[in-house]
């Protein structure tokens, strides 16, 4: 019989068994070090672990996190015994070792979400993983008691994916400082750039690590063009010390991903080379190889930069993922196709209705799409904007709308198929409509939001099938009696957000 | 004291004034002969008429009406006296000779619809002319009890132009044969192209009568692909002359519009060169120069073709219509853009929201739009389509639906607008959205189905202006207390279908 004793410590999950380290695939090891702190630690001191197991070694860079202790983060992906070795020009902190074990991943762990099957996504132990994001682009900036109220929010299971932006956001009604900055200095603008903040990215650290176990991924936005502080025009030399202090302190979280900006094309003050170079520096610092994507404001990144692991898009025509599929092979996700609310901007003013029929659009073409919330309930101040409130968009909260019930509805049909799906373009079983399949075994067909009093399925002759009317917005499932084969017309309730969804008897 | 007595022979509005033939303006003035009866009248007898005025000499073609009788037809669109001579190769028909006098337009004669503005319509008179358009193609070919029905239905002042084909149909639910066939023969096939059927053509004629009676514009279809009789593949020679012939009957009439084909690029029988030459025969030989459009089903025509006066299009984008005005610098009608309904095929079964929502978005950016309706209420046959219904994009009779009010409301919104509207392109006085104006006088601008709970007006600050909330589904027009100038946030429904209204004060 074996003793195990596991340690929670903060979000790490270091254990020992009969004194061995030991720590689960894909969790966290962490090398904790004490150092100098004279000088800038910042930029002085260069740490590095080697992590080794029989002929694999993994590189990963440390960090200094103030009050003379560095740290070196490590995600083991494989089971086993690891020892490690420390490299460094101080030498408080070359050459140090050690070792641990590495244990099998325990239930509801399934490793960093990578691409599978071209145009989908699965955990690192194969699990597919089907991303029904939302966004809360300042949530870590708001501090604990409405972050607390996020995590109630999200706990409800909407969502397994967060778009956050790693700065603080300056925008219409987000005109409240944060309650951290990144480098050390003053607000607005005095920063010394040189020197970080540990304290503002273990906030955030934090934060990734609830979303971890809630099931969430994290997809940090490096860059983005709303700002007050000067964080979006820093020069090249510290975006690069930037991200390399967020590799070596985030990439060992599972869940991270990396979104290079919200809206690259809005900071003029970056070219194209320059996001070249940032795509570059993560593909080849980050040791684990994280899921790599830029989004958009007006003008499309071109995706087809094989350094790009899938295409994050902006647009609303989510229908259209069909046709971005065969332009970028690659996993689309419409990260914004406007979102639910009621404020003047036209990209946060949809009904829950359009917004619940942009997600059907896009799973049943092929793509896969964002939540946003923008429902402004203060009194009305003059042009709105320029004050301060709170919308799930950006600081997170409470949800007031009536979407994400349904999209999680639809996240649990597109969970419960027997695989990926595909859309179906012959229409050989199908009518033109937006129709996914899973071989011969599955066929989902959205009907928008139109209303159609029947429809035609026109099945594979050689099996049986079962079929059941779905409706979007009722969330309901309905079978139709019988079992069907070849060319069927199935009678439809005449109303939106109807599809029809046939699967094979066994 | 001006005696006149007006005699109304069926549509004809010919009159005396003293012994003296009148004829109202832009009404039918019409010589009628008799002549040869022997071999083939419809190929071998030419017959024209010279009407004159001062130097004004405006020639049309007569045409056969059969049982020996010959007619010429003229729209005279100048007040004042007229002579005629008539032109042939029979002597009975050659050299006869008259006079009239064109009375002024009474009362609800406007005239023919011409381009006005580049992007709109206006009657001969300067009146403006807003196209709202239905869809009822084989109408006239369903005989009389129905298409009674479709006229009162018509005389709801719902629509104000009408698409209808001038052959039969042959589709979906369009399986019983027409009351009459436009050729002399025996359906299926067996025709004789070179002799026209004039009780065909004299019961479309009564239709266009009809139909202008009720201030209704009727586009003509002149070629179509849905087609069992082998109308759709006749030759170059036989399409001339029944374009010829058409000309002849139906041109009078001030309410006809020339429609080159639906769809055009379903028929497969016809080239491109075949189109280009069909819009040069009507331009070379109408002598009224009525308007000529062609409608596409996937691939849109070149609509920069000078002799195209505006843009027939099919596409359920009627946003777009502010890029199609860029591109073809002409009057842009979506004169179908889906039907409000219920069928399977996926064009058929909008909601009455959606359909009233592409009214909205398409005339708030600039263009028009066209209604359909596709309501099946018949017990379901298998896959429907085989059998035949009633259903108005096709046969007229009722509505069935909730869009026409919806439809006629915004007629009356746009009929009382100062001018003609103009997309605001710049945001000067907007946000973002489906916006028009008139000068500094008028500004229109929908929120789509989205829901706002307030939208800034930018308005001019040298004037005040009144402000209106508009519900395009309820049919509401609520004032907002007080005067308005410069920037102003105005607090809105939060619901579908919002449009504000700034009318500057006099």
């Amino acid at each position: 019989m074996k003793i195990k004793t596991v340690l929670f410590l903060s979000f790490l999950c270091i254990g020992s068994v009969f004194g061995q380290t030991t720590i689960e695939k894909w969790k966290i090891f962490e090398v904790k070090l004490n150092g100098p702190t004279n000088g800038n630690p910042f930029t002085d001191i260069r740490l590095q672990g080697k992590f080794i197991q029989n002929n694999d070694t993994v590189t990963v860079s440390g960090f200094y996190d103030g009050a003379g202790i560095y740290k070196i983060r490590f995600m083991p992906q494989k089971e086993g015994k690891w020892s490690y070795i420390t490299a460094s020009n101080s030498k408080k902190l070359d050459k140090k070792k050690g070792n641990f074990l590495c244990t099998a991943a325990l239930k509801g762990n399934f490793g960093p979400v990578v691409v599978a099957d071209t145009f989908h996504f699965a955990y690192a132990n194969g699990k597919p993983y089907y991303p029904f994001g939302t966004t809360c682009y300042a949530w870590v900036h708001q501090g604990d008691s409405l972050a607390e109220v996020t995590l109630k929010t999200l706990s409800k299971g909407y969502f397994n994916k967060m778009r956050m932006c790693i700065f603080p956001k300056d925008y219409d009604w987000n005109k409240k400082e944060p309650f951290l900055y990144p480098f050390e200095g003053k607000p607005l603008t005095d920063w010394d750039y040189t020197k970080f903040n540990p304290a503002y990215f273990r906030n955030i650290e934090k934060r990734i690590a609830q979303l971890d176990s809630l099931g969430i991924e994290a997809d940090l936005i490096v860059f983005h063009p709303y700002d007050r502080w000067g964080f979006k025009k820093m020069d090249r030399k510290t975006d690069d010390r930037y991200i390399n202090y967020i590799i070596a302190r985030f990439a060992a979280y599972k869940n991270v991903w990396w979104s290079m900006a919200n809206e690259y094309d809005f900071m003029a003050e970056k070219k194209k080379e320059d996001w070249d170079h940032y795509i570059q520096l993560f593909a080849a610092n980050d040791p684990y190889n994280h899921l790599r994507s830029i989004h958009h404001g007006s003008v499309m990144y071109d995706h087809t930069n094989p350094l790009l692991t899938h295409a994050s898009i902006q647009n609303e025509d989510t229908y259209r993922a069909k046709e971005l599929r065969n332009k970028f092979k690659k996993p689309i996700i419409y990260d914004e196709c406007r979102y639910e609310g009621n404020i003047n901007w036209s990209w946060g003013n949809l009904t829950a209705e359009e917004m619940v029929n942009k997600f059907w659009r896009g799973v049943t073409n092929g793509g896969y799409v964002g939540h946003g919330e923008t429902y402004l309930t203060e009194n009305p101040v003059q042009f709105g904007y320029k004050s301060d409130a709170e919308m799930w968009w950006s600081k997170g909260g409470v949800l007031r709308g009536k979407s994400q019930e349904r999209i999680k509805f639809l996240k649990t049909i597109i969970e419960s198929a027997p695989g990926y799906l595909t859309p179906v373009v012959n229409y050989e079983y199908w009518m033109p409509y937006s129709a996914v399949a899973y071989k011969d075994e599955y066929f989902l067909n959205y009907y928008n939001m139109d209303q159609p009093r029947s429809q035609i399925v026109n099945l594979p002759k050689n099996a049986q099938y079962k079929v059941e009317i779905i409706n979007g917005w009722d969330m309901t499932i309905t079978p139709v009696e019988g079992e069907y084969s070849g060319k069927t017309l199935i009678q439809l309730p005449q109303k939106p957000f109807t599809a029809i969804r046939c699967t094979k008897e066994k």
